[in-house]
């Protein structure tokens, strides 16, 4: 029938890299970047991997807690790249990973690492089915698997706020 | 001697109000608020109730976990309120409440509360003591005692990663 | 009927602050905020008060002169708070203070003080009239007292120009 | 002597023109542009004629009030003209007009027009002498009187105010 | 008929004039101007020119190589102009010229030229017929002349390259 | 002795990917990219490549001709890949290219292909040797090839110029 679920997607069709230079506009007193930079780049990152995977509209419902390791230096490169973790009925969860580059020595660090989750919407703005996402490398298993325990975590965190 | 440890302030200090307007490039396709401008605007609204309480500069830490509970549509406005929870040595918890506002009906929706930790600098960019913060309402009593159960909820979950 | 003048409303409905961080982007050479970004966010602070008194899409008509007491540093904070201060059938007089806040020290010095004309349109782009504005502390009823000043004022050295 | 007075230069060596294209995000929920984004660009426009003709760092000490006349339309074009009208011991007034043109019919309107006031400064922030202004024309005649009347109701109103 | 070949224009129609000051962010950390900011003021510039001699909606459709002769720094300022220099049918060529001017000394430097090709659309999106330009002073018609000559090597290296 | 020539790096070294997405502020008024957004882009992922290959500081030189193939919408996500191609005594020549892709069917489309010059330099500022560049792959060898046919190209056609 026309409706039947969508067959499942490799992950690699969601990934998503970036590479921007850190801007004087983008940093604190110090020139280092402001953490809220950081988390509007992998917001975006974030939602190019949903929208590649699921081909819909999407919109952030949550993210899940970050640390910043490192401080970005203005001049220094942030590297970020995303993947779909998982898909669940009609969301999915991204893994942003973020690195900085200083340009001239090449040295990378991982800054942070970031889990969010995306809901794809139909054309009256309602969440609806995304495609399954079907794990094929040991580390695609593993990100899948831990998909399942942090989305367990988060609704619960959830039920004990309510 | 001149380096006692600062004596305490009260939260309200630290309060800082921010009012937005939604434009259409902080938005999506479909006119709703990319979830990463929220969370620039969030580490903005925290970072200045940190500059205040600490006179010092700061860096963000970390982000807790975030929901987005409801849209944000262009042209409407977004209501951002942070206070530091508590002061711990070199750091500090801050609380941000998101508030959108329909400007046409004055319809207001609590869409999202952040709680961040930023680290106070000395001159020398090295993480330095600040004065303790003393709650004084039942409010910013409750806020406190809740912003020593967050940490240590993050110092497991960072250790259990680890 | 339908279409009788709607009720009047206190001056405090239609508060709104913002705290702004200056950001290099904002600034001339010298490290000091531009004239120019000053008059943006006044603008926007006066549009947003005056969306929350009318309830209606507002456009500016016209600013009374502006002096720039002091300047403002990359890395301090800009203050704003903008209230409806008396409505005149389609339009309204919006007073917008400007602070600036060294964030080391907590110093704040008023830099500026604006009195903006915003008109309410109605869904064809006319103007259309407004909820009269009742003032009812002494503050608010000597600002209310000053508008009608103002607004002649403006009246007489239009006149005079023409 | 060194330090002998600057000799004077003429209105036409000031003279600045912009041309701005109005992108959404410059506009309100109606497509017109915000006043706040023209008052931005009026400063701008003023302060490189103040540039132009003191050859010094400037900064703007006060706007006089502004009208905005007629709206102007996303995807149209602002076109700003900027002359220094005269110029008095450590200052200069510099007047702005703006005119908007729809790009589609060449149609154009005057919006608006601004008298700003800038200070030149010298190497350590303190206001400095300014070459005087040297009008030829009939209009520059008429434009360099006319600063002189609005000079002494700036500083009427301002110590009426005080 | 209705839809003739409507009558030819001068090039002073065209004729567009853009003032910037180089703020931190168009700058990489030397405080030079980002080359990529240059092109992007050229195109705005060069959009503008073909707006106003077709009065139609322009894309761009390619832009001739282009040379940075000499760095331009933050706080100095970006003088463009640009000219309608040939129409073809749905195409015209605009030459945009790029000065730098030092704000304190008045020095200026011409830092590059660009030739780039604008189409006009019809109300479907269509390339649509413009209106012929007619040169009048000798440089007009050397522009004009040129124009045809970088017209034909575009059309040869772009089929040696198929 | 220390000044030896820098030993020869390969061109993936370089390699430089972003992914955009495009923003209301970023088009024309039919939601088309503008061009002069797409040239920045396309400068900053060159820079980034340019300083991978380099590991100092440089500046745009020159850029070739770019034809824009296809527009791109509002909402859809711009590609870039960056290589150094080849590098000569002080300078690099970069390749990027620059694909469009519907996030909603995924289909991709080679709008630019750009070569870009960057120039590295010393701490004075001063053009100073960048490693060979050793190409590895038939396609590098074959880009390593054409990169000194243009390169002689330019320099003939600024010669014909002079």
């Amino acid at each position: 029938m026309a409706n039947d679920k969508p067959s499942g997607k490799c992950p690699s069709l969601s990934r998503t890299t970036m590479t921007e230079l850190v801007l004087p506009n983008d940093t604190n007193n110090h020139g280092n970047i402001l953490g809220g930079k950081v988390m509007h780049l992998v917001d975006l990152a974030g939602a190019m991997a949903a929208y590649r995977h699921s081909r819909m509209p999407v919109v952030t419902a949550s993210v899940d807690s970050m640390v910043f390791h490192h401080p970005i230096k203005v001049g220094h490169l942030v590297l970020l790249e995303a993947f779909v973790s998982r898909a669940f009925d009609t969301s999915m969860e991204v893994e942003v990973t973020v690195c900085s580059e200083n340009p001239l020595t090449g040295r990378r660090l991982r800054t942070s690492t970031a889990f969010l989750t995306f809901v794809a919407l139909d054309d009256h703005g309602r969440p609806t089915q995304v495609a399954p996402l079907v794990p094929e490398t040991a580390e695609e298993l593993q990100r899948y698997a831990g998909a399942l325990e942090r989305r367990q975590r988060r609704l619960e965190s959830r039920s004990s706020e309510g």
